[in-house]
């Protein structure tokens, strides 16, 4: 793979491609801009992504900028949000800001790595400078953006203040004489109003580079914070391995691609293994690479011991709650001969739980009469050491 | 009449009015701004309808502000217009309130007016405060506003600092805790934006009271600078004098009431005179408010003289062009002898222009095939010293 493809694979869009080729094949040293908000104390997985992106770059001897947003954060990018975000006091956000570099460093090489927050040169500019600012960009371009779009469509309100956030994010590129931006997918109206200032300051325009979104794991929301739905770069191991194999076999493969940056090759030849294996192996990869060759495999174990002690097979007889004709709760001894034989007669059932057999995902059932809710995730019911069931929703 | 009747008469909106007669009732002495953007050198007539309104309140002991919108003028008031305004820079806007003062004493008392700038306070804050501040107010609800909304509507471009200026000249009433507002009625949302502000800052909201827009020298177009159809505060008593007289019969009733501020009774007993009188009292006495009193007499000894030695009527037969069946144009004998027998035969005519008898618009004809255009304003043709008519466009 060339220089090129390889620094823009992955990505979801590309705007100005041919100039990357150009300065590329100039030898030009790029400045790699890659802005984060510290609107929360920990960077997620869904920030690896692009951090990954910019190691690519730091790797090819390219000068990557990490920019904190401390400034940016007062503001609050508004880019696929449905409303106005809250408010944070800059204590919050300098607190927030102090975690954000030990965390980067996890992927980025901190001796190569220029870290600048935009306070730098916000902090020192007056009332007057925000309405230069603001003259530069009209409103119609600004409602021209989906989500303000649809949310001035549905009567939502935006703050004046969310169409200053693109100006602000765009006149850092210019105080970085910024060669690249890097952002998520979401990212891509902001880092062309960097390119718009930019020209009318006389640079270069950058070159804009958006990696997709990671889903979070929920398997089908963005991972983010707000969403609760991230793993994020401070988790422990356990917390690691635990929640990447909480995830689908689905969105493991988009994990391989955009986490361990696996080519449709690589991947490929994963998918000859049991998805379960591919789900270890991917686990316990991201803990080493957070705490160290060797940690993933000591996690792996842990884990596996838990699930042996436990006793609870990989695979068991699985039912949908709705196939099993119950309505909308139902007795755990209904519930139990409704998937058939394998627990025997309500009778043999009730005995069960009064013997203390019976486990609902692990928790012993004392009271014969337990009522059970159709469940809202997959549920594992035990018999003993030998007989599950997973009910799911 | 009562205090309160005054000061909201000419009014064209009191919002608060309720507020107002409490608080004139509590006797408080109440803080009245009345902000100017010094865009260009001279204050107009048109400024003068909210001076008049100012002075009222001096008058009656409460503290007129006079604000000087040196920092607003860095924007630019879109209120009205459909496009984005020029930019001042800093020293056209320092000389231009140079000269504001000094013109705004000729209405008010020097010694009783409070005279701000606001770059005071905004000169000192800081790019954040702009933030801050744009925060406060949402996008819809600057696009209901009709200047933007059609501009909106028609494709026209509304940068974003346009947005801001409501919300900067809004600051400026929470700044001065002021109690009441004067504006032109295209004023009226930049004036309720104030109210919005005082109340977010846990102050009493301004009252605020609109003035009708003079209409200017052309009588259909709002008196501006921009639309050079007005009368300046620093214009000679000649250049008063003589642009007073130009103006149309109708408008000079509202002149009679917004600069003079006759109310409707005094309105109707003029009218019982010879309009012509009426106008010239009213150039004289607007002559006199601004150069003293007698200057206007002068003046009007002088204009008299001159139209006396040019001996020309102030009533003589009148007829329109297009009544003269002239088409587009005509000789000035053809046109002549359209109006009647008053000038003789088309033979009789030639020959008084030969004789250099025959004045149009007091320039003597030399060239008896002259051609007459149909006029774009009155003109007036006369032969020897008796003979007149008055050609309507």
């Amino acid at each position: 793979m060339s220089a090129y493809e390889t620094l823009v694979s992955n990505a979801d869009t590309v705007i100005g491609g041919d100039d990357l080729k150009e300065r590329l094949d100039a030898g030009k040293r790029l400045r790699v801009k890659l802005g984060v908000d510290p609107t929360r104390p920990d960077l997620t997985f869904g920030h690896m992504v692009v951090f990954n992106k910019l190691r690519q770059f730091q790797d090819r001897g390219h000068q990557a900028i990490l920019l904190i947003g401390d400034f940016t954060t007062l503001i609050g990018d508004p880019s696929g949000r449905s409303d106005l975000r809250p408010t944070l006091t800059k204590e919050e956000i300098a607190q927030n800001a102090s975690t954000y570099l030990e965390q980067a460093y996890k992927i980025l090489d901190p001796e190569k790595t220029e870290v600048r927050h935009n306070s730098e040169w916000f902090g020192e500019q007056g009332f007057e400078d925000c309405l230069l600012l603001a003259r530069k960009m009209t409103v119609s371009r600004m409602l021209e953006r989906d989500d303000f779009s649809k949310r001035y469509k549905d009567n939502k309100p935006i703050s004046i203040i969310e169409f200053l956030y693109p100006l602000v994010q765009g006149q850092d590129s210019v105080e970085l004489q910024a060669d690249i931006e890097l952002g998520g997918s979401d990212q891509l109206f902001n880092l062309l109003v960097g390119r718009h200032l930019q020209k009318e300051a006389g640079q270069e325009e950058q070159i804009c580079i958006t990696l997709p979104l990671l889903v979070g794991l929920d398997g089908t929301k963005k991972m983010s914070k707000s969403q609760d739905n991230f793993i994020a770069f401070s988790d422990s191991p356990k917390e690691i391995f635990g929640k990447v194999m909480s995830i689908s076999d689905e969105v493991m493969w988009d994990y391989y691609r955009l986490l361990m940056l696996k080519n449709p090759q690589e991947i490929a030849a994963l998918k000859e293994a049991h998805p379960m294996k591919c789900k270890k192996d991917l686990a316990a990869n991201l803990v080493d690479q957070f705490y160290g060759e060797g940690s993933g495999k000591a996690e792996l174990a842990a884990f596996e011991k838990v699930f042996s002690q436990n006793k609870i097979p990989e695979d068991m007889p699985t039912f949908e709650w709705s196939a099993l004709g119950l309505g909308d709760s139902a007795s755990c001894v209904d519930t139990m001969a409704a998937t058939g034989d394998l627990f025997g007669s309500k009778s043999e059932i009730r005995r069960l739980i009064k013997q203390g057999a019976v486990r609902a995902d692990q928790v012993k059932l004392t009271d014969p009469n337990a009522i059970l809710a159709k469940p809202d995730a997959p549920i594992i019911l035990q018999a003993g050491k030998r007989k599950f069931v997973k009910i799911l929703p």
